[in-house]
């Protein structure tokens, strides 16, 4: 029978899962809605039906090891979702248990970043580094930090959290209840936040005066941007000088080889990237300058889910 | 004989430096100013000169092991200090190289942080902790990032520089070439920076009003304060409050289990502590909030130099 392990990966607008052999070979998936749902169980409910549709499409001849899930706030200790910001669900869920309920096989959890940075170790560009971080960049912005070949996990579990480092005092209110978070300011929300407070603060012309705040996604910025528009593009721009900042401030911190950079927002590609690139270095500590490599992902939209997947195969091999 | 190993503690303003046996004795010790030799060469000659009298007073008795020194960016992979920006000597110093011309033992180097970290773990307060991180407040501010039982050196060796968070985008000009950084707020100097700044702002009497910039010492601020001086008072409010915040973006990151203080500005005690303790807890993200212990050291101020002896003995053990 061939090992097969299930990688969930709950973002804070949808959640993608599969079914994932040792190869890395995604052999079914599917995805929901995150935040449909107003009870935890319903939602576990949801993605179980599903996959045990896609575990008895596959055959019989598979035999399931294990279910790994990359969530927010998901701590690989405790089993647990604790007090996740872009989520719905408050307080503490018990995600490990509730997963149990539904399939009789082992279950670990880690953040979605964690499980990001894992499929990059595994599958993607960070095959031969032992430091580096993988920054995922969508509504919210989560790293995963690899340490000496090990996912920095911290004392509690829930190390990693580089969207919470306050890059502005007296900034942007966060959904964590505080101020001037990086991911107020980088993320897909932040890029938004930052186009209305140009409209507010310039006075050019821009298409995005017509679109209202509820109704603007980082999409729209970037196509305006693409057609020159300048507000569109001064906003990748303060949008690439934050990260850039906060890239040399955890740099000076961990000093990994490289910086991946994951997720929708990341896919906004140059116009992004260029600035992210030239501010990094512009902030950086002098000894640290011209060291530290910007690289996309190599993975797919189904990094977090194959890393996810992988937290079972790496697990196995303890 | 007896296996004794040499610590050398760099401080930006002095060098400590000592004979110490494998139970953490201190058997010989004396320093020197750091900054008044021209030359690193007449800087290393003297010292080696000071410790081989040490040497030579405590008997035949004893057997040499190595050296172990903790200067401001020691670099452990390479045996050099590099681009220190409170040193004199500027670019790539081959300290390593330069002892070994004096002594023709084993000499390890890596940051008076980090030293200061291995004295915290082997004979301080971090004896039972594997996550844990140190913070020196001197001239600068420099940390020691112990993960996992691990002192954190990151991919290049220059890991754990904590100081050079940016904390105040387009804040202080600092010693390294940038603008915000956490020690031109949070050190002897960032205090009577800070002193400076209310005394412009305020218009309250103040005992600090009679001294000016080049001759007003932390030690000043400290005794102000304890007499009520509300200038005084106020700087280590604001130093607190940064120092806090910075506590609170690197558990963030790396979740320790403790942070201890270290060093001269650390000793003012109270009037600082409960300032850092305050603010740490009301920047701390939520899921970190009331776990994250703030200690002072329980090492001495031969700390470092007790921790650059340990370099030696942990090499040992490997």
């Amino acid at each position: 029978m061939n090992k097969i392990a299930i990688g969930i990966d709950i973002g804070g607008t949808n959640t993608a899962f599969g079914i994932v052999d040792q190869n890395g070979n995604i052999i079914f998936q599917n995805s929901i809605p995150t935040q449909e749902r107003e009870n935890i169980e319903d939602y576990i409910s949801d993605i179980s039906n599903e996959l045990k549709i896609g575990l008895s499409s596959i055959g019989d001849d598979f035999e399931l090891i294990g279910i790994g899930v990359g969530a927010p706030n998901g701590n690989y200790y405790t089993g647990c979702i604790e007090q996740a910001a872009n989520l719905r669900w408050k307080g503490r869920i018990e995600l490990s248990k509730l997963l149990k309920q539904h399939f009789k096989v082992p279950v670990i959890i880690t953040n979605d970043a964690n499980a990001a940075a894992i499929g990059e170790m595994i599958y993607g560009g960070a095959k031969n580094m032992k430091d580096f971080i993988v920054i995922t960049l969508g509504t919210g912005l989560g790293s995963g930090i690899v340490i000496n070949g090990n996912l920095l996990y911290g004392s509690d579990g829930f190390a990693g959290e580089l969207g919470h480092i306050i890059v502005e005092p007296r900034g942007r209110k966060c959904n964590c209840g505080r101020m001037g978070c990086l991911e107020t300011y980088v993320s897909a929300t932040g890029l938004v936040r930052t186009v209305y407070e140009l409209l507010a603060s310039e006075v050019k012309p821009s298409k995005l005066r017509d679109i209202p705040f509820t109704k603007l996604t980082s999409k729209d910025v970037a196509i305006a941007a693409q057609n020159g528009d300048e507000i569109a593009l001064e906003t990748f721009r303060v949008t690439g000088e934050k990260l850039g900042q906060a890239i040399a401030d955890i740099s000076a911190i961990t000093s990994p080889e490289a910086i991946f950079l994951f997720g929708g927002l990341a896919n906004a590609g140059k116009l992004l990237i260029d600035y992210v690139e030239y501010y990094k270095e512009e902030y950086m500590l002098s000894i640290f300058k011209n060291k530290i490599k910007l690289l996309p992902s190599e993975l797919s939209e189904d990094a977090a889910l194959l890393g996810a997947s992988a937290l079972i195969w790496s697990e196995q091999e303890k």
